[in-house]
């Protein structure tokens, strides 16, 4: 079961402006910074309640988020679900036929393990399943 | 200040078949259906954790929901931020040179009072900012 929404990932440009702007809309300053080298990408997390927004820039050409900016522009990435145990959560989901980018836990940011789940399975939404390592 | 993350709405065509699809992804049944006559949308709630997600579609090709179908397809609408007085974060936010697509507050579903940002100020992403009346 999915029991609670961890991160919103937002594929930014410009990390810096972009953490400028959300302090104002937020209309809190409190930001934590990474880089996520397996992934390619810098990204900065405001705690909005329980949930992370997290704004994610490319360091690279090659990361996937460059990718995204290419063809879709800035916006909304994807969403992070929190469970216990990716790995069960796969195998629950292909039981129901939902398909699957990954199909085994990988590492993500913030030292947690996670998962994508395809699209196609999801009207079009870009799901994350995640878990504390 | 924009408290906690109130929920995010899906855009979707088939309201019954993707309420069937998201039981499967969450794991869970229970779900809240409710038609916004003045949207020209029904929506179907899951609740995950703290945040419902809202499964929506237009019951009018005039809705809101419908033009965004057509142009962009089904996938995530916006996200709504929760503060305790929509209007008094309205003046915050054009203090902040945040432009705004409601000026001021109307009605929206659940009984709550609602404004949309801009996109333009917001990184392509819609943000909605909502209270309980």
């Amino acid at each position: 079961m999915l029991k609670s929404i961890n991160h919103i990932g937002i594929a930014v440009k410009d990390l810096d402006a972009s953490i400028e702007t959300f302090k104002k809309i937020f209309g809190f300053e409190s930001v934590h910074k990474e880089v996520v080298e397996k992934q390619k990408v810098s990204v900065a997390s405001f705690k909005v309640g329980d949930v992370l927004v997290e704004l994610t820039a490319p360091t690279d050409d090659s990361s996937p988020i460059a990718k995204f900016l290419a063809k879709k522009g800035e916006g909304i990435h994807h969403i992070a679900f929190q469970s216990d145990d990716v790995n069960n959560e796969l195998d629950r989901l292909r039981g129901q036929d939902i398909k699957l980018i990954n199909e085994e836990a990988v590492p993500g940011a913030h030292d947690m393990l996670i998962a994508f789940l395809h699209p196609k399975s999801t009207n079009s939404v870009l799901m994350e399943v995640c878990q504390e390592k």
